[in-house]
């Protein structure tokens, strides 16, 4: 696949068009010829098998299991929410007709008006409905409960505007759908999974996030509660990157889930539902990387260690990789993913460009003269610093490097959001400010009426209400009324 | 989730309600509200997690990468290629919506007619044409060649008649798409997946498999060729469980794929693709169960050694466990899934008939007694053999016994099928032997014509073509006319 590495924009002269360009020449992703659904690439998927493999575990290890639901739900399940066909039916991809047939007046296939179905069909915009009608079948008794499952799977939601992984027509995710004999059951759930959610941006991708509850304003369709992960990104704006309902009993009533308790007694099922999606991606990018490419986290990258011998002919291609495959074999033993790469229809130039765009946490060079040498250049993509060290032990040290890249990369993310977090009192002050980026933290009233203002002034919304941190009441900053405390207001993608 | 343990039909009273009773009794999966789509449970799912993890694999050391393509295709890429179109675009989902309104004559929600797609969108019942859209822009040059991409995806076809994991209008697969510079490249690789696919089947379902080569009738809509694996089940029918397709040039041809080759000529793209679905759940399912229910293969069940105490009261319990923590250990250690079942609301009796039931390959049981004696009961789930043994070296007897059941039930398969694979010369014959089930090696002229007069007149069609074994020319058993070689004729699901 021919790649083109020259001319990726610059974060500072657009960080919009810098991002769009860095996900189609890093080989992540494409437009599709569907309308707003993209096509992940094998680089991209590679990532994105990483995320789904250490969250699966993850969700394992808590007991959850995996799960398959039907991917087109019957129209009318939709509508037994109230809020939540408000929230999902009205942009969605809809089944009408289960057969073409041969164009009578031409060339090609039409579709065939006599296989119209009964019912319409939607393809999933997430999958509650269908769940919560399959769940009645197997929850009777309160020893049936919890139920703890998972899907992954693809939905779609018939987007307006698309940009690949931030916000795509179909896309790729997991949702996991609980069941329990008590609300409060249900709610240590909801909240043990944006913990969950919340580690895994941590400590895999190297992403500081803020935990916080969602205003009703912004609360999933059909929720009693939302609790979500805040990034920031490198423009100062916010990414949503998980979120975990409560949904009440909600979903039990709208399909009658009932189980008998303990005291014998009919009772509805409480839920909760809980997701992220390949918009992880976009946050993984935007979070780290620069003007030169991708900087990927060493927990995620496919690729974590690349060997580029630098040769003018066989022979010492042969001297070089007679050095090179012992510092192979060690790093794989290390559990290391390591690619030497000696095509030689690539020079050396390109391929360093090349990985670099890709952003593999650490590349080594070795020539000639670093065979003579015992030597190895290397050089760490987080900061592009380059050092020479000795061939022994170098595997060693790189098994601590990546854990030192993946620590500086967190640090610096944590260090650019603390300096672009802003506590702010006043709206005008907020409404200039607001223009730059970062995060705000202000008091609010807790109305939708002065939510709502505030995004039609600033395009800034109230991210979340922070679980952590000062939690002092104070007073409103547009309208003087009295504050419970200050929430995150930010722009966001 | 309440579990019903009797009842389960015979194998020999009826075969096809004891596999429909079975599907849902061992909680593997279930009818949905949607009609022709099912529900994978938590049981089913862990068996296709574990099949699909060893495929992913195997796929990735043969150098495949896997990807994501959209789940919707535009009616004009189907049309593309002729015979493709004949062959999918007729039963297909068809989306021709993007959204919903308010009812406005009553409540609910109608689909909006201002929100008519101009090109209708079809639910991919596989993915060659818009994977074909997609490589036009990634192939250029023969340096961008071999493309080996997979994806893990679900796709529709619009069945008439379901039966669960068989034939589903949604079922989940994967659909593997090679792009090559030469014909025999391509070829190569075709082979090379369906030996892959008869390794897993072997090696992993412990199902026997005959490759062969598909007539022209029975081929995939657009390949020059067809190869497929095929299974016996214990009812003398056979299963498809695995195709590859050589397609030729037809894909490259139909969207327009070209690269400049190695001589500076631009050259039409070769194409293969090749795919196993959750089908392959139905045919472990059918190959080796038993009237008490499943029997998995140790290399797929999701657990493959049950313990199940037996005791009166806590003090009998705690002794029993003391015991069975360090065989718990051992066999994790050795990288064996167990599960120690001390629940103490269900009877043992229960539990061995749920364990059964649902296939786990290996159940101990251990009783005051045992603990005194330092023996414990072991149970195997393909010959429900028992045999009481020393507590001492437990684990690594069951690391060996694991192996030998795995051996003894392919060995069983493979022998149920040589029972019922039957050398055949005549059609009068055949014609009376075919209802009792069973695979016929016999002569066919090679025609279509003759294929569908079999198929009319017995209900049986031509398998394939087979790869392996005897392949001495003869006469047709219906027309006389000269045969190349016997082919294997059979009902199948």
């Amino acid at each position: 696949m021919a790649i083109e590495i020259k001319g990726l924009t610059k974060r500072s002269e657009n960080y919009s068009q810098w991002y769009n360009e860095l996900v189609v020449k890093a080989d992540l992703a494409e437009q599709s010829a569907v309308r707003g659904c993209m096509v992940i690439k094998p680089y991209g998927y590679a990532i994105w098998e990483k995320m789904q493999q250490t969250l699966d575990r993850m969700f394992k290890e808590t007991g959850v299991q995996n799960a398959y639901f039907p991917l087109l739900i019957p129209k009318s399940f939709l509508c037994r929410e109230a809020e939540h066909v408000e929230g999902f039916a009205k942009e969605c991809a809809v089944v009408t007709h289960y057969r073409l047939k041969n164009d009578p007046n031409g060339k090609g296939v039409v579709v065939d008006p006599d296989a119209r179905l009964e019912e319409e069909l939607i393809v999933r915009p997430t999958s509650e409905t269908i769940i919560w009608g399959t769940y009645k079948n197997w929850i009777h008794s309160y020893r049936d409960l919890p139920v703890l499952c998972n899907q992954w799977a693809n939905v779609m939601r018939w987007e307006m505007r698309t940009r690949m992984f931030l916000r795509t027509s179909e896309f790729l995710w997991q949702e996991g759908h609980c069941a329990h004999a008590t609300a409060e059951e249900s709610e240590a759930r909801t909240v043990q999974m944006i913990n969950l959610y919340a580690d895994f941006a941590e400590k895999y991708m190297a992403m500081p996030v803020i935990k916080g509850v969602k205003s009703a304003n912004e609360r999933f369709a059909g929720a009693l509660n939302t609790y979500t992960i805040e990034a920031m990104m490198q423009d100062g704006k916010a990414l949503q990157s998980g979120t975990s309902h409560n949904l009440g009993q909600n979903f039990a009533k709208a399909f009658d889930v009932t189980f008998v308790n303990k005291d014998n007694k009919p009772e509805y099922v409480w839920a909760n539902s809980w997701g992220v999606s390949t918009r992880l991606m976009g946050a993984l990018i935007m979070t780290h990387s620069d003007d030169n490419g991708l900087v990927l986290p060493p927990h995620l990258a496919p690729i974590q260690v690349v060997i580029v011998p630098i040769f003018k002919n066989d022979e010492q291609l042969a001297a070089i990789t007679e050095k090179v495959m012992p510092i192979v074999e060690r790093l794989t033993q290390l559990g290391i993913s390591v690619k030497y790469d000696d095509a030689d229809n690539k020079r050396p130039g390109f391929k360093f460009a090349d990985y670099e765009l890709k952003g593999v946490p650490v590349r080594l060079a070795i020539g000639a003269r670093d065979v003579e040498n015992g030597t190895v250049e290397l050089m760490r993509r987080d900061t592009l610093e380059k050092e020479t060290l000795q061939l022994a032990g170098i595997a060693d040290h790189i098994n601590t490097l990546l854990e030192d890249i993946q620590a500086n990369i967190y640090n610096k993310a944590l260090k650019m959001r603390e300096e672009k977090t802003y506590i702010c009192d006043s709206y005008d002050e907020f409404k200039e400010r607001i223009e730059d980026g970062g995060f705000f933290l202000c008091h609010w009233d807790g109305t939708t009426e002065t939510e709502e203002r505030i995004k039609e002034e600033t395009k800034a919304t109230i991210r979340c209400i922070p679980l952590d941190g000062d939690d002092t009441p104070g007073v409103c900053m547009v309208t003087g009324k009295p504050s419970a405390r200050r929430v995150i207001i930010a722009r966001n993608y």
